[in-house]
């Protein structure tokens, strides 16, 4: 209910944008950009973005810059170990302490990801041109409002299952390609007082995130996973007296009940 | 753990294979035996199977022959309205107080499904010999054991989302349809004391259920939906006098601390 | 994102609240008239509400009355069986279609609670002047935002488990009663295209329905559950030619391709 | 449906079993050989079961040791740090290739299950000798088999919400204390193809482990857990030409069709 904008940065590899033509054309201002222009067409003056990168110092991501993030989103692909490891530490305690993360595509891979899910993360893929057909399975769920059903998506790289992942919270999409494989492709995920959604629509070397559906998406996840809380405290470990919550007393770490 | 076999009843409607040629010549003895032969196959003497039809008194589904079957299966399509919703309650009842029900197919649009499941059970369909590839998402699960991924079904009638069922408890299957439709094709659900299984392959005018693989399915979905107690109650409403846990006691109705 | 506020109707049995002097001390004007107030201080402007109770025609329930109401919120305990099938069935398809249901404390025995449920929905019981805690296990959930951890209720009828219900889609809360026994007590599901939240705190002998964080809780509840699209459509079968996606026509029922 | 037994290693910390007074006095032996014992009195042949700690070479967990198990019990407390961060790969490893995994109490604080949960797992406590309850609320899960409701702690260390976990996905037993707070105390994870289970009775100062429903529930536990399949395999990026699925062939890195 909050009157204040969600403040949304994106964060982008911008390794692919940089080096390959065949991206560059599609993306001439990379990828984030294009997300980052998506979501301001679509929300307005209910979100302020700004975009990070890589290559920028701390990759863009210190903890001033988090601290006043409410919604981050995260593609990568040809760089995941260039992450650091402290940057990676910091965004997850924040998502933990109550900010939301959108992980799109080859950032399944990320080590964020995979820092929050616990498991490989791996799936089977194919690039080949691939029509992807995005379903919706929770039709009342916020993230898949105002969409098509399905999402048609001409060419894209295919994602098909096993993907190895946590059985999500609340599954919104799933694709189906042309090949014929099947792919959990929308995922909800709570995590600390966190949100987390994973989409996967969305590769380099197809214009997707031109699409007006997948940035439709990706907008309502933005307002989705948008905290509900002011506050942002990584959950931590409490010694509680018995009868604490009557009292509401705060106990000092001398005190005799701890003892 | 019992050295006892898992009693198993299959429920067939039986009016296609009675009626349309096209059903008497995949099907002379009627699916429910087929399906019955294929659960005797794969599970061998850790199984009783019977079967029981339509159209028989009660629809073969008294009692006494609930009170003695630990699994039913149930296909039914063009009938549905002829069970009576008397042996319908009684089924209800049973799955709640820890019989295991396993529903196929066109068993989406069945009184007992219906009633469980507290939704409408729509989807879309077609019948239009698509190719049907049924995708494992639980590599894990029981009832996935032994199965191919995917399980090819050359010839199927098409069924697609959006399939307004409450999200399942545990998602084992996805369905891809040449057509690029998509189904959540095996659905776990946890009802009262009673298990339920929910797997969409299987038309009355495909020879779906001489399908090794999905035989194979339906067998592990026996010996995971069987009870894992003898004791067959029906969750019901207790009046607890405070402690009562500590003594054991059963309180009589004029018990004074009831008053 | 609408500006329109959410059109809110408290349905109340309103039977105890006419007989029992005891009721008539706490809630004069009835436990619908309290729920409506509280909703209205916490919500302002965000919302319009009104009342209807059983003893109106049709229960105050009409297709007009349901068809412009966004969140109904339902308690009822002394008159279940009075509640006509007909508006139960009126309830459900408006559910299923769109409209947020909030199903209060006794409530879990309402016939419209029991149909969407599939299950006996019986639990234990005791009405002892227990003391509840409400305790907060999603803390990152919009339903749970500025409510205490725990709350805490002085004086309570003890609901107790086993609560014979499906697991929820996402469990909020949880109590505990000074005799030891535990309630899942905050219960989110998802059904049909609507959202339905259980709460158990609240009985007619006890004060909750003027107890701050009760009626903050209720109120979150109305936001969360309040539809995300003003379409109210029944989920329904659709017989889809293939490729029926990519051409957006609309099929005739004489359509050979449905032959 | 193997007639193999399930290869059990019960995993020690066994820290506070030499160096506390009060520890030795309950569990002479060591926690784990309580526990290895409790598990073989409960399961018979259907189990093998060794013990493995934390001060035997590669803390008794080597490659030899874990691909020979088929579940894994943990206990740790003092000395999380202590486990090497390689052993704690090689567990999760084999976890996500299908091993079993049962966490005990303040396991909740050991690196596998953090690594596996993605989240900090931090909860409330206090040791004041509070009585616990652990009640079911998943009668029909075979976890809960045999064990009686609630089971009676009498005297415990409390755990208490907000526990930050991922939500569960099923949760078995819920804990109440006497001093009011609760504890989602029974937790199913799927993770990669293995399963996990965490249950938080167990505290090295009460004789937790000598109860025998605790027993007998981390003996159902151990069932559940046991692979369903022989085979050990990490889930893995897999690259799928067009149609890979109906011919079975297997691609070599050269293939053309993958450039």
């Amino acid at each position: 209910m909050s009157v204040s904008p969600i403040r949304v940065t994106v964060w982008g590899e911008n390794v692919h944008e940089q080096r390959d033509e065949s991206v560059k054309k599609i993306y001439p201002d990379g990828m984030h950009t294009a997300i980052a222009a998506g979501i301001t067409a679509n929300l307005g003056d209910r979100v302020v973005v700004r975009t990070a990168t890589l290559q920028e110092p701390e990759h863009g991501l210190t903890e001033e810059v988090l601290a006043e993030t409410d919604v981050l989103t995260w593609w990568g692909h040809a760089a995941h170990d260039q992450v650091s490891d402290e940057v990676v530490d910091r965004v997850h305690a924040q998502v933990l302490s109550g900010m939301g993360l959108i992980v799109l595509h080859s950032g399944h891979f990320s080590k964020i990801f995979k820092k929050l899910m616990g498991t490989t993360c791996s799936l089977d893929w194919r690039s080949a041109n691939d029509r992807e057909l995005v379903w919706t399975v929770a039709p009342n769920h916020p993230i898949a409002r105002g969409v098509p059903n399905p999402i048609i998506i001409p060419q894209q790289e295919m994602y098909g299952e096993f993907f190895d992942i946590p059985a999500p919270d609340e599954l919104i999409f799933i694709s189906s390609f042309s090949g014929g494989e099947v792919f959990r492709s929308g995922c909800v995920y709570r995590r600390g007082r966190g949100r987390v959604f994973y989409f996967s629509p969305g590769d380099q070397e197809y214009p997707v995130y031109h699409h007006p559906d997948v940035l439709r998406v990706i907008s309502n996840a933005v307002e989705w996973a948008a905290p509900t809380s002011t506050e942002r405290t990584l959950p931590h470990v409490s010694r509680r007296p018995t009868g604490w919550f009557e009292t509401g007393e705060t106990l000092s770490a001398e005190d005799p009940r701890l003892a």
